[in-house]
């Protein structure tokens, strides 16, 4: 880590725990795996999944300059990134104040002049869009997942009425969250499919020139679906929950803990449920079984030999949220620590 | 909300969402019955369930001016807020940076002079305190929780290491985490008595004027056990968990959040997994069924009409994580907001 006024070495043992850290050759590795299935602009880089403009701005230079994200603060931080060229919000917002804050990027003049586009599934939330001086917008269109976006059969209309309210309509999306999971792979293209036939009819009658779909775990079927772009975020730095598809991304995200009690039965090491997501369930460890967490702590069986200072690596059973609880994520190569990556998108403010 | 440069109340429904907001009267009541049972210095409470220094200040003004902590940074944001005056970190700290800046506080001229006192369970614990200059101790004693804490029949002989090593050993601690949730009263009585019959028999090992254990779920199981102090957290906020067990302590925190997508089948507002702890499950309801959360979303049945913009309240299901996710808690009665309170003691430096 080349910090001001030291040409020294960090080693990651020498990080304050818990410490996210992201494996450098494993996460280009990623970005490498997937920029070759969806170069360029067929790629949307999903921020949520890490909230970090250092690590947008890698994925902008593995050739990904439009992004994805699911709040308007993701947005006006990559706006300040100067990662602003073509920024979809593929969610829902109606709050005024931040409507008005992604409305006024647009402007020319703007210091963090961006373009962003705003997902919209309802006259209320076009009416929200259109007050705010948004710009452009895209149709979201129900898929299967129970969650927003229009009947497919609406699809239309809604942008008949953003256009009368003066947005850009630049076309539809579509996630289909429901079939990331699926572990029969020919049973996942066939609905994987069959959804994307859905979001294709609903472009047909909202135009535009984008049918923004998909993730990590549906990255590779969607060949013959007639989407424009692939919504991904999981596939940098992926996860446990992840990683049982099999896909070809590797686990490029730990959490590093120092071990602080050691039993006969079982060892202690401050990684806790603070530290990481637990909507998926346990984190899993590399040496040892996890028997549980605390607020701070994790307790495990460990395979070999422990002691009170020694290191360990838990891999995160959810990534998204878990980058969200760190304000940092180091990014190291062996075991030397190359860079200070900040969170600096989490929050909402 | 009495800004500056306004008098205009702000209304909770202005508030920008996902909103953590604490319900007034509910967390007043709270603190009352809670010092009712265990005034002064008989409750210790634990600063990890809110992680917030306005919240200690108010505990401190219902009387407890001792405080619980996990981290070393909850010790040094309490100090630096002028809540030093005696200071628990009731876990296990081999940081030897951390351990020297807690050791620091306790000079006579330090800008936040504070009193801390650190929990140790091995030789190791006790030489990375001693190194560090740590001036007290406490030894942490497992009394039948599989985390930290010795063997009982080891706490004497730490005691003394600590002492030939010149720390000050001021006591035990035990938790009887295990049993916070035992739903058989009668049967939770009998199994914290007989966990405490292990701390106060190390304790005669120890010595010290310490013997502090307990939590939010044991309360009002100590009238017998020995011990001289109460370590509880929750009962300030509560959460839906802790709620299970009819305790005499009410809902105080909830999460705001405002629809954005309204379908027959379902409504989502924007308060995903992203803004709730979501290691005990899914939060509840005000109002509605919970189907599942996202990053940024709940969905759920609303019990009425829905239409987006509306907002809804979120329960918890446990609130040291869920504190640990947001910049701030809205202090609210009826529908007013009246403060903003900070969390201020989140993350690890």
């Amino acid at each position: 880590m080349a910090t001001s006024g030291t040409l020294r070495a960090v080693h990651v043992d020498e990080l304050p725990t818990p410490a996210a850290i992201i494996d450098a050759d494993a996460f280009e590795a990623n970005l490498i795996a997937m920029s070759a299935v969806h170069p360029g602009a067929r790629l949307r880089p999903h921020v949520k999944a890490h909230k970090s403009t250092a690590i947008a701005a890698r994925q902008a230079g593995a050739g990904h300059r439009t992004f994805t994200v699911a709040t308007p603060r993701e947005a006006l931080g990559l706006a300040a990134a100067g990662l602003g060229d073509d920024i979809l919000i593929a969610n829902e917002v109606v709050d005024p104040r931040r409507l008005a804050a992604v409305a006024a990027l647009h402007a020319d003049d703007h210091p963090h002049h961006a373009n962003v586009t705003l997902a919209v599934d309802s006259e209320a939330t076009i009416d929200a869009a259109a007050t705010a001086g948004v710009a452009a917008c895209v149709i979201d269109v129900n898929v299967g997942l129970p969650r927003c976006g229009c009947d497919p059969a609406d699809a239309g209309r809604f942008a008949s009425v953003a256009r009368a309210r003066g947005l850009i309509v630049r076309g539809v999306m579509g996630y289909e969250g429901h079939l990331m999971m699926v572990e029969d792979r020919n049973r996942q293209r066939d609905d994987v499919e069959a959804a994307m036939t859905i979001l294709v009819g609903a472009h047909a009658d909202v135009g535009g020139d984008i049918v923004s779909a998909g993730g990590t775990g549906t990255y590779d079927l969607h060949d013959a679906t007639g989407i424009t772009e692939l919504e991904a975020g999981s596939y940098a730095l992926m996860d446990s929950h992840y990683a049982s598809l099999g896909l070809p991304f590797v686990q490029a995200l730990f959490v590093v803990g120092t071990i602080i009690s050691v039993h006969a039965t079982h060892a202690v090491a401050d990684v806790g449920l603070k530290a990481l997501g637990m909507d998926h369930g346990n984190p899993t460890m590399i040496g040892g079984d996890v028997w549980y967490l605390s607020d701070e702590h994790i307790t495990f069986t460990p395979a070999g030999g422990a002691a009170v200072g020694d290191r360990i690596r838990v891999i995160p059973a959810h990534i998204d949220p878990t980058m969200a609880m760190h304000e940092a994520a180091w990014l190291v190569r062996r075991d030397e620590v190359l860079e200070r990556w900040a969170i600096d998108l989490r929050g909402w403010d």
